[in-house]
């Protein structure tokens, strides 16, 4: 996998990449639904000098899922977070999104921006970050009516988690349904699914499309895409429908006529259940407006927006886990959490908390590890698990030992 | 004491529960008031895991009290909480509150609600919870003009702590003044002391009544209520004033005109100082407005509100310790503070942090317990006040003692 | 040095003060700089018992460097913060300073107040404190057009950075340019770089003026002050120019003309480099408009707008730890992180870390120091360095030592 770092689109994510997230956020899922393990994630988001990771999210507009999840997700994972609207920053006063990239960056290890108004809201700021040479990752949540970069790990990841290897194996259609041109989450979708193949209907009014530049950032010798007016055309072959909302918040000047808007209610939103397969499922990215009843999750059990809502936090957990701890092998932040018998101290073998060990001899068959400033012996086949700063010991190095 | 869980009405609280929830506060005011055993209360809001409880507070308008105390309630006894404006989550979009409910409740473990536009907020909420099965508990923070249910435990304590025979005797002469429509601090206020009886003065001008629905939750064979239009005609029998200011943010609609305004602040503000009893007391929600001139509290020692505003930190703190570790005896987290001495693993006794102690042996004359994975002996008077796990040691079940 | 308290006006800061702080800024920017070291910094803003000191960040308007810059320095050095915007507080319902204050002020240790409409915000709430007896410290954090007192920090503090004697000795030219009546950091600058003595040129246009009080707080004996009109006339001698934009949401009223503008970003903008000197530098408080091209800074190097924006948060930490932790050595909190050698409780000497001792007996040649409950011996000579409660021992005072 490469080295993920700024996330400014869904093209970010290669197959791999998506594939290594969603493992990760199973693996990660186990571990917060088992109450005794779920302190261990605590561990997660720290440097190796112990201070946590801090982040600052950014935004203008409204959010609960993302923003939400998003904080649980570092909190859960023991980074620090401050959430700041941008309607009380200097943004209100003219300051641009890389004059505020390059205030924050010195002292922040990660800023998520979403912002209802700006196409390029995340891009900008990732540019900035190179331009000054600051370590600060820039995450889109969330960037105009263009894009929303990790709401394509989310649906993608509720699509796999119910039909893995169908979804893997491009063997799915899948119906993107409603506001086309301005839907954000559809647009990042669309090229989130394109690396798994399979068939898309794009269903909308007439005069809605999906804008040009979204196909250019797919392969669409991969997926097959087609405009379809009519929901009910392809009801038969749909596996996945992705419900959404009239875009309200991000249609710049032109709204909709109350006419249209019947209309859409009417033909893109839940009542495509009534002749949907019973094996088929809908997605929305939620909030929802008048095209879905509120209630409509407790009547049909095809309407699994909770389910996705709740991944978000999973999904979310393991894109932070990848980008600053890639490398961590998350069942060593388990072992950390047990007890390992050290001896060659007090006159017979006491047992510790692994926490309590600093540092680990390199050497494979040496059994030194260090507890404060003392050197002593362990089984080392326990050892090899501990992710431990690397000394090597007073015995393996003699030399280096100062007599006390 | 029945279990409390969601806190949508004053209603929710009994007399017993009004009781225990005061005498908390005194218990837990105790505490916080000794800078060295202030530290103590971090450990009230965690649970048996380790793990702190988590809170969401989501309101809308404006709140300087209710969110203030409510926020250093729970960091002070170790819980976390994350405090988000309604203008800035999806509710913006037109989310329900009932889907807020279920996006949050899955990683949250207590939502304060407070939405001076909908009356019914927390019991949507609470319902919510209820239907998807989610252990979220919802407490209501203001919900329109109808309630503040919290509120009703912050006034009566005010007046238990000054008055505590007289008033559990319904003794009290109390006078609930102004904009008895809107006010939903009288209406809570008023829910809640009809469990304690007395006598009630509602005043106010001649338009303005406590809705019926309020009537329709109090006890008036325990209470007597009578609408009056001049305090002064009741100054000579009344405790306790309660003045309130008129809720403009809460009215929808009918604004009172200059006229009716310059009468309300002459009439029913502070200007009832003149005619009281010089041993009755003046509350006052806050904040104020004109009818209650800034200074009015060193002025005249009659007026209390900042000592009233001033509870709330104490009383919300007793309500979440109520709610979320009920069986928790408050005097055992001080002993947790505490040394003991254990013997039988060094040559001699060592002194050490209860802390260190994470199991005790239930049976009663047994002096086992765990320190980090080792049973040692301690005094057993001294064992019975500690609150560890319960494990069964290895004399008293040698059959579980797997030797190393 | 006096004891800083509240800071309500640059005047709060005398020289010594202004020296005070910009060497202890770059003490704790040493240790901020060094990632082993910079976790001891989390030990400053403790209070005796262990507990976090408590801050509230109360603000209207908005806010990037100042706010941000305030909580990474109150997190950083361990401090607890919660940042409010006064739009959602009872502010809004017509709530005065005075009672915010009061009402959060039992149970919080620093109000930082920011309020763009109000020039005496932190006026009247350091007033409030004193008047109720609260330990609160209030700071100002930009107080209408008036002042905005921490940035008269920030700014000299970049001055002294690149000039220190020749700043010191008021041998240094400065311009202030721009909206002279309204940019409340000119105000606080021009009060605060009295102090320091040279020449200070006030440039603006013609009906523009720094307005009379400000003069009333700086002692013209020290520093030479002088109104110019076109920037030109003075380039040959300016060391340092600081620019600001037209404060649009601090100006009441009257608004300036298109022409107007267009004349001023012209004449009182980043084109003065034009002409202004190759070894002159360009300070600007941020956020800029028109008047400053975004990336002037890569086109120019004179302009160090960023490194000032970055000293706010060490000139902020500072300040922090001068008045809350006025007497602690901040060597001090390094040598706790160390490891000592005690001995006298097991058969041979045991290496601990530091932070164990929680009490050291206050005779010099006395080597008890106590680790837990029980005192051991120690070098004396490292005993001196260590923070720790002074309690006689009970070998320097027998009569005390309750045997076990």
């Amino acid at each position: 996998m490469a080295e993920l770092r700024h996330i400014t689109s869904a093209k970010d994510f290669g197959f791999l990449d998506f594939l290594e997230i969603f493992r990760t956020a199973e693996e990660l899922r186990a571990i917060y639904n088992d109450p005794v393990k779920r302190l261990s994630l605590m561990y997660l988001l720290k440097k190796a000098n112990g201070e946590a990771f801090r982040f600052r999210i950014l935004y203008s507009g409204a959010s609960t899922r993302t923003i939400g999840s998003f904080e649980d997700a570092i909190e859960t994972m023991g980074g620090e977070v401050k959430t700041n609207p941008l309607e009380f920053s200097s943004a209100a006063k003219g300051e641009t999104h890389r004059s505020t990239l390059r205030i924050h960056g010195p002292r922040c290890d990660c800023i998520i921006i979403r912002d209802d108004k700006d196409d390029y809201a995340a891009k900008k700021m990732a540019e900035a970050a190179e331009e000054y040479g600051l370590a600060t990752v820039v995450i889109d949540g969330g960037s105009g009516s263009r894009q929303h970069s990790t709401q394509a790990l989310v649906d993608p990841y509720t699509i796999w988690r119910r039909d893995k290897l169908r979804f893997m194996n491009g063997e799915l259609t899948l119906a993107l349904v409603g506001d086309l041109s301005h839907s954000r989450t559809i647009h990042s979708n669309l090229i989130g699914l394109s690396q798994f193949g399979g068939k898309v209907f794009l269903v909308g009014p007439e005069e809605e499309n999906v804008p040009d530049w979204v196909f250019s950032e797919i392969d669409t010798n991969k997926i097959s895409v087609e405009k379809i007016i009519n929901p009910r055309d392809i009801a038969a072959l749909v596996d996945y429908w992705y419900i959404t909302r009239i875009q309200d918040n991000l249609r710049k000047g032109k709204r909709l006529s109350k006419k249209q808007i019947e209309h859409y209610i009417r033909v893109y939103g839940a009542s495509i259940r009534k002749y949907a397969r019973t094996d088929s499922w809908f997605l929305h990215p939620l909030p929802a407006n008048q095209e879905y009843p509120e209630k409509i999750d407790l009547m049909d059990s095809r309407f699994i927006h909770y389910e996705q809502a709740d991944n978000g936090f999973f999904v979310r957990m393991a894109l932070l886990k990848l980008i600053f701890v890639p490398t961590l092998d998350i069942r060593t932040i388990l072992a950390e959490q047990q007890s390992v018998w050290v001896s060659g101290y007090f006159s017979r073998p006491i047992e510790l908390p692994a926490q309590l060990i600093n540092a680990v001899c390199p050497e494979p068959s040496c059994p030194r590890v260090r507890v404060h400033t003392n050197w002593v012996d362990m089984d080392p086949e326990v050892k090899k698990h501990l992710i431990k700063a690397k000394t090597v010991c007073d015995r393996c190095h003699p030399q280096f030992y100062i007599a006390k």
